[in-house]
């Protein structure tokens, strides 16, 4: 595309966007539902041809040479597809945030002022690799009101495209527009940039990718980004732990699902309990087939003892290992724990292992992430497992939503003020 | 300053805001209050010096020929800073929303999870003229437990320093760290560039000024910024308002105070009242002083009649007059009128007068600004009128905060979650 075929192609996309959203504000929640439920609906009906479409993208990741693990990502099948649309029918369920009235008051002049929450307008949302975010999305945006401007990876194309063109076809049925659900047909990575300063229609930027994804749309972005879903994950064993429960937390935290945003990157521990407890933790997790990264104090505990131990550099303990890498670092205190997790977290989640309540409640204050634990797993910064119903993304910023965003993080208020022909003195 | 130089400054007030934040963070409200009283007393005691600094910025500002409106924002007084001094005050006596704990509930795995309401760490803000904004924000600051970074106009640079480092030594002299409340002692503009980058350290820009300061914040700033402050506010007459009544709601909206950001720009008026309306609006306002920039249809209705008018550009609907100076436009019904709102209003506060509930809720619907009014002028968008107490900024756009922003807008929540060395299933 030319710049200018460019620049009139998103100021399209956006003003379509826009105009769509204004139809979809006023829906009620049944209104809603029975869209979602068209579209769960058409979706089943070309089950087949969705299939089709992804083994195209399959046979053009094998030969582009992806890897397997990344080719399982993008890979859809008659379960994989019968799940997702299943879940279609979970956010049917979900109660609709739009509508609800708070904060009502009668103002001293007799106004009556109330908030409204509204859909916010027109949602970007930039995301890689796996199909199921595109039906996702589409759906949480529509469930709560939204246009959504939808931008996925290359690697998915063929598969998103059709999906999209289902969904946007469900919507023309219902007799909503169709700009409703729009999908970036084309890999052209100077659209993303477009896309991010198309700030006269978009109100909010959603991108769901790694670090090289959210630096750019902070960068570059001129609408509201929400950033997230880079997790460095701390878990503090406290001095007085119960040392024994605590080998299953941390296993939890690292091995049940290491490549997710909220599994555990580095494990401090308390000097005073370290030299018995690095070595326990190390070997439980050496079985579950755990790489350590470690500070000098955890290296000499560990070289030696068949363990795959490397001695980290200060920066190491700032990645994302997103696998069966493990940080360990020894530290003096529990102060000395909230000091390393201010300099090295992404505000994500982190947890501490105490049987001392004191302990717990100072950690708790201290420490300001986005979700933070006692005596538990750093795997639950979930929007289904806080009970949210769905997840748009893992907010790790502070203004709007933090942690898991649900359904409401969709939505904004307006005041709305009744007089009666009322002037202010 | 030198780049090498500025970077390093800008690290070192960022990481100095930072540290001071966490000191900030746990407070109780009555620290916090015992802190403003200090600041209060302090600013009380050094009252001669602040007029004495203030003078010197109003001779320069004299030097300089600037406006006479422009000196009038900046200067103190004895009577004007009494005011701000005995605002904080109000500010004391306001709930302190920081330790709310809300959405409280037990998980199906036994793990609590609860949010509770923080501080948001370090505000910046950006800011020209009026040095009461200096006193105004550092203490809405430091009432939420928050750091700022304070960055005024050069007209008042000799006001804000020493008002800046008044509020320091009470900060100080209350066993608080300095940096709590930093001031950028320099009217270097790059250094405000510099500023919105610092995302490592700040977690929140708030400009308040002119439309180029938004777009600079906007383009240039890797941490999240509220857009606001910019009003294209309209008021539509129904074809059901009551004509008599409504002059007085109008004339409120645009002369009780034109220079400001909830003051009315744009009349939209019904074309089936129209041929008797607007020639009597315009009389009315006319004798208030007020000039018209008006539509053919209007100025067919106007022209001749000895009224300041003259006909309008399409994009003279764009303007913030910001001054005596009114857009009128007839338009076919109400939803041309909502069609012209979404078109050129900036989402700040718009307004129906009308007698038809139907028009009233249809108006309410379909207008998505911050604060939507019916029968009512639009010069209540405003944090002491909607009842907040204190006001930090009227928020544009939709996420985090949106209208008048008070206490609740300089806080974010965390997720905090108890468990008994509790696994993710």
């Amino acid at each position: 595309m030319s710049q200018i075929n460019q620049e009139q192609y998103l100021q399209q996309l956006g003003n379509n966007a826009k105009q769509a959203s204004y139809a979809l504000a006023n829906l009620t929640a049944s209104q809603k539902a029975g869209l979602l439920e068209a579209i769960a609906d058409a979706l089943t009906e070309n089950a087949a041809a969705i299939l089709a479409a992804n083994a195209k993208d399959v046979a053009a990741a094998k030969a582009d040479g992806l890897t397997d693990a990344m080719i399982d990502r993008l890979l859809l099948d008659d379960a994989r597809l019968a799940g997702i649309i299943g879940d279609i029918s979970d956010v049917i369920r979900l109660a609709d945030p739009v509508g609800e009235e708070f904060g009502s008051k009668l103002l001293y002049n007799g106004l009556r002022l109330t908030r409204r929450r509204v859909p916010l307008g027109v949602i970007g949302v930039i995301y890689e690799a796996r199909p199921n975010v595109t039906v996702d999305i589409a759906v949480l945006a529509l469930k709560t009101g939204n246009a959504v401007i939808l931008r996925g990876g290359k690697e998915t194309l063929a598969s998103n495209k059709l999906i999209s063109d289902v969904i946007r076809g469900a919507i023309v049925a219902q007799g909503l527009p169709i700009d409703a659900v729009q999908f970036i047909d084309s890999s052209d990575r100077s659209l993303v940039t477009g896309l991010l300063k198309l700030d006269q229609y978009v109100d909010m930027i959603v991108p769901r990718g790694g670090q090289a994804l959210q630096r750019l749309c902070a960068e570059q972005a001129t609408i509201p980004v929400i950033l997230g879903g880079i997790g460095i994950c701390h878990l503090y064993v406290d001095k007085n732990a119960d040392l024994e429960r605590a080998l299953e937390v941390i296993a939890n935290a690292k091995v049940q699902r290491p490549t997710v945003c909220n599994a555990l990157d580095t494990l401090l521990v308390d000097e005073r309990v370290a030299s018995t407890f690095v070595p326990q933790i190390a070997e439980y997790l050496h079985r579950l087939g755990v790489r350590f990264s470690v500070c000098e104090q955890s290296f000499a505990l560990l070289d030696g003892l068949g363990f795959d131990v490397t001695l980290a550099k200060a920066e190491d303990f700032g990645i994302e290992w997103l696998s069966l890498t493990l940080g360990i670092k020894v530290v003096g205190d529990i102060d000395a724990a909230v000091g390393h997790i201010r300099q090295y977290s992404s505000g994500h989640s982190e947890a501490i292992l105490t049987d001392d309540i004191h302990a717990a409640a100072h950690f708790m204050n201290q420490v300001n992430s986005a979700a933070v634990y006692v005596n538990a797993s750093t795997r639950f910064t979930d929007g289904g497992q806080f009970g949210l119903g769905a997840e748009v993304a893992v907010s790790t910023q502070k203004l709007h939503a933090r942690g898991p965003m649900g359904l409401e993080a969709l939505t904004t208020y307006k005041w709305l003020a009744w007089g009666d022909y009322t002037s202010r003195v």
